[in-house]
């Protein structure tokens, strides 16, 4: 356990048999743990082994144990700008909660859509560290920081085609944000943003 | 003259040898004539030149003969998302009012201040073409396009350091605006966005 | 439905579930949608939820309803340089049409043989707005542009392997058209074109 | 005066008439504001506009009013890896104790020499946000985050040559720290961390 | 055989008919030879031509004659940052061995947890070249050249997503290493690193 | 003297002192030489040291014996699309001439302007070998390739700005040509176009 | 049929059904075709309907009619670096032949082993244009090119990982060949390096 | 001091007031010291602060003490390929001569020019490491680790032009040395490869 918080596995380039014996691990250990980008065919193999373990399919993440700490601290609010950042943005939100936060999640809010933004400002003016998911043209980080005075976690995603270039289109966007109080995590990285909101939010 | 248009001198890497010869034939020829991207010490060359030319400072451009001619067609609205893009708006202006179009300039408008966007509502539904220049995070297209219903002409900047890659950060934002209606110039081409623009508003 | 023109549906990243539960939020607006970069195996998923779309294979497109609107407006042509930039360009074609406008399609006109451009130039010059679609070098827009007044917009396609690097040599490429009067979309955006010369065209 | 925040001016691209204005807005309105990236031949310009403003020479950042706000909320800690780095650390400072922050400054504590890292180790625990200013490799946000439980926010310079390629390659290090807990700004934006330090450990 | 030095055989692109006629000229002629980057669907051609080949399957590699030559010379220490760099740390710990050197492998001592990589000082302090496989933020090396006077050669993995770029983020992090001692080959190039270390640690 | 062609000197980089003593020991020598990319600076240096040398301004080369061989082989045709590209056009002109090859040279011959390289198709059917120089777009190679049966060398030029990139976007256009026949030289090197083409047009 | 050249199919992105139609329109217009990046299933589609065809597995090519016309004009040399780029080499060969030289080649003459490259001397020397296919390094083009006096035509090809970026690495390095007489074609286009080769030593 | 070797001061940033503090401490603490990328302005200033340095103009680099420690360990050999990497190759030179090896340098050894390469290979087999400098194409290292078996240090230098791209071209083309035994520095570290150099010939 890394600094009070749970432990993470990145399950990507693992082998059925490496999971198994983290797997084992972990119980015996105790330790809290997350199992992040899961591949499909991984699911059976980590939840056989980890049966108490609850896994969230449109953020390929799990959690042993199943259930989240009782949430203190400050409010983490995480935003998908559409519905196709919704994988990235659970991500965020599901890990926030797993750190011991409480987490409000929105789906489909771009910048093509003003009146939906606008439509969520009391929520984001009741957080304390905001997560922004986005991919394409990145927009909705700037537009958000301009709104509110808590810090925004931008993700960029690797949703998109052509000059999207997997992510580098938002990722540079966001980086540039015309306003101030914008960081950025890595591309896709929803567990990244949603682990330094719940630092951020921390009690 | 090109498709009834004036023809255009890219003043850049002339000499001033170079620009006198030009200027003698387009007074013998009697060819309505734009100058761009003209360096400092290329203005007095020039105007001596052409004592009837009108030379606009900010945009480095300038135009013989110097009344541009009558207004005829639609509106061209031209943005400025910060006041460090004023050159390249004013480019786009000047351009789009010496190809014969009625055009309007509005400056520093970014996203990080929605209201003063949303304060130009009308001027933007007015607008039968929109040039939005923008630096850094390139999001103001995407937000100007889904208010109106005229297209978009997007300019990235090269304003803003670091990760904005001389132009590059906002070049790939704007190509990938999450709403449709945009189509984008080369970075800090703000003749070529006037140009365009002054061709979709022609009567 | 967005500014008068229908709403599109991105369906590259959807599950069946969600496209069947897009669908049936159409019929039930009743809001006249298209389906874009549909791949195969959805194309029976959608025609089954919606059996009076209607879908076009080489274009990935479709549109409910099937039938376009009447054809208002002014005319937009469309040009493939290659036969292999027809998926694009047909996907620019059926945008356009099913936005309203009349549209003409033409392949296969790239400037290795410059006869069979010079041999559209009627059609060019009767168009309101050109959407050139082409991958590799993309010169075919630069081309067009200096035959025509109308506006031109610039599809890069991602034909092409090599230092073709995925369409961002043709997209450097029109972007620095030599010739005024191009803009530019996303590599293999032709709902975008399409849209845009729609716009562009609109009465 | 944004969300409770002193207003900044980026100064890299105004004339000095420009500058003039703006501080005599600022005057006027009573605005605490920060002018940031002060090119050398501005500061005189500048200073001699605003008599009551801070300069400080390291960071080419100054404050009208000159005195920073009493320190209240959590403390913010900065370290800049090389000496180098200094210019956009100071930056970072010199803003988080601006927006009100309590702040303290370490230079010169690569990773080559870890005992020096970790010879602070009592600071870093101490701080609610933590700035870390790296160029060429960037590996010192990854070894800061892991030694403790404070948000870390990387910003990478563009101190180096060659493969540095401007400050691209601590960037993309930061991008992919190893250890949870990191966000990246732009390449040399001493600013913008301070700034999202100040907003993270606000009280 | 060059200068005294197995022949590599690269087999990424290699037909089963190609490697077949190769492990039989192998054999005639008697030279010791590696197999690398060997296909899962090429191991049982290659260990049905070579029977008395070892093949490592972690590495993805194999060695004829299969027992490695006594070890002479320096040591060679192999370090993998993440359990994911385990491929490529085997592969050049095997070809150092293969090409004679004794080598010791350490997987797992990233610097997001600093005390394992300095419970390994006693045996990089041992070492006559070090090898350090790390993908993402690329930072061991250059703590690892901080701690030894042994030269030391990087070599980045493509482990990792988004902006590791393939590998792109630690390569370009480890050519900037901030300590000197420092040196890399190419992407995932376990083997290069391996043969090299050998050359450095040669009798 | 390099396989019966002049010795080249690149210039650049050179100081004073060098470029005497180079002079020195190519007139001690007798060696036919050329001097390319000579800086301003350099040109009273070279010239003082070399009086019977010749020095072309516009191509910044220079050519000791400074006659030029007798002309013999096939003619070289040297294309510039912008007036503009002269600088290489011309230093590729100066190299074929100064290889032994009967060379002529046409400026300003864009696509934008279709006719005027229509207007040139005699002498284009008349070359051995084609060297065209073009910045911006890269397009007038796929377009001459496909009017003659003679091999095009294609000089890409950093003429431009913003998405040029240097000479990037024509050099990606020009190795994408879309007609067979073409192949590319460095970006700016007029030198190496016009020795390739003396090459290829040798007796 | 283009310039007296035969004509060339692009395969990689046509259906079945447009290659049988091709094969039928070559047939009915007698015009030699060469069929070029022919996909694995595509082969028994194209030699059903072109059954007088030949195809060539290594080089992914075919020919109709099937018989190379006699080899007329000057020879053309076609050299890879190493023995995975033979399917580029092979490419290039075929179709200097199918347009009529004679042409040699030879496969495996890479850099590192210089006395290989050496003990090919007389042909290189006896050749009127030489192609050069090389991927990771691409350093064989340099080194040939300094051997002889005929054009060389290089062919950087994808072979090789990590760094070599798809062929990028060699491209550039042949880009910037340090000796004069070299020029480039796209990546793994063999097709485009044997057509030119075949233009240059034509009778 | 670091692990025994002299330290050394990266002059590019530092301030005339930082170098004369620097220099103070140095003679203070009697630590031998080498000072890189000495800007010429900083020259005059360094020397006056240290009369017992020595400089030297070509690799732009200092050393205190003047006088390099009695030579010990392998010999050390540095190669340039061309006249214009001198610099960087007389940096690493220098450097390893200070680091206390015995060390030969050679200037313009290109691989345009095989026989010169050759001619040295009495040194370059005599070397217990091998130092290679080249710009452009990066080919060098690629021949020379081919000829012998001692470990090459590539150093890819910023000379060249156009798609040279600021030394990219060669660390592309150096990363895939298609022979094993070279790694890479970064571009024009001539300090760092003759430091990596000195440590592998250690006594
Ligand atoms: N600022 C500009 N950006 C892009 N193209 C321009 C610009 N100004 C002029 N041009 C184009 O450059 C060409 C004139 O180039 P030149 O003959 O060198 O003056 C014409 O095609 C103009 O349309
Ligand atoms: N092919 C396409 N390329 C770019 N944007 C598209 C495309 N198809 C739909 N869109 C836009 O994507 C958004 C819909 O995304 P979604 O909610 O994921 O279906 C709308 O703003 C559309 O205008
Ligand atoms: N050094 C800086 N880096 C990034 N953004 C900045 C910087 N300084 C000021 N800004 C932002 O730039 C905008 C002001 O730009 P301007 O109107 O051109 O002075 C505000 O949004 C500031 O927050
Ligand atoms: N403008 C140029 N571009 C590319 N290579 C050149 C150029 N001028 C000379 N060279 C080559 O550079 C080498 C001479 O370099 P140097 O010894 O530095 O003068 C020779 O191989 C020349 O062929
Ligand atoms: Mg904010
Ligand atoms: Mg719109
Ligand atoms: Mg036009
Ligand atoms: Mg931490
Ligand atoms: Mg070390
Ligand atoms: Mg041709
Ligand atoms: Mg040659
Ligand atoms: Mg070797």
């Amino acid at each position: 356990e890394r600094r009070g918080y749970p432990e993470a596995v990145y399950c990507e380039g693992k082998t059925d048999a490496q999971l198994v014996e983290i797997a084992r691990q972990v119980v015996r250990a105790g330790t809290p743990t997350l199992f992040t980008r899961i591949r499909p065919e991984q699911v059976d193999v980590l939840t056989d082994a980890l049966p108490d373990a609850v896994y969230e399919p449109t953020g390929r993440i799990a959690a042993w144990p199943g259930e989240a700490p009782a949430a203190v601290g400050g409010l983490v609010a995480v935003l998908a700008a559409g519905s196709s950042d919704a994988a990235v943005a659970v991500e965020a939100h599901f890990t926030a909660r797993h750190l011991g936060r409480p987490s409000e999640l929105v789906i489909d809010v771009g910048v093509a859509g003003l009146h939906r933004v606008l439509g969520k400002l009391d929520l984001l003016r009741a957080a304390r560290a905001i997560v922004v998911a986005a991919g394409m043209d990145g927009a909705l980080p700037s537009v958000v920081a301009g709104l509110v005075g808590a810090p925004v976690i931008a993700v960029p995603t690797s949703v998109g085609y052509g000059a999207a270039f997997g992510g580098l289109a938002p990722l540079l966007s966001m980086l540039n944000a015309c306003t101030p109080g914008v960081a950025v995590v890595n591309i896709d990285n929803g567990y990244g943003a949603g682990h330094l909101a719940a630092q951020i939010a921390a009690p």
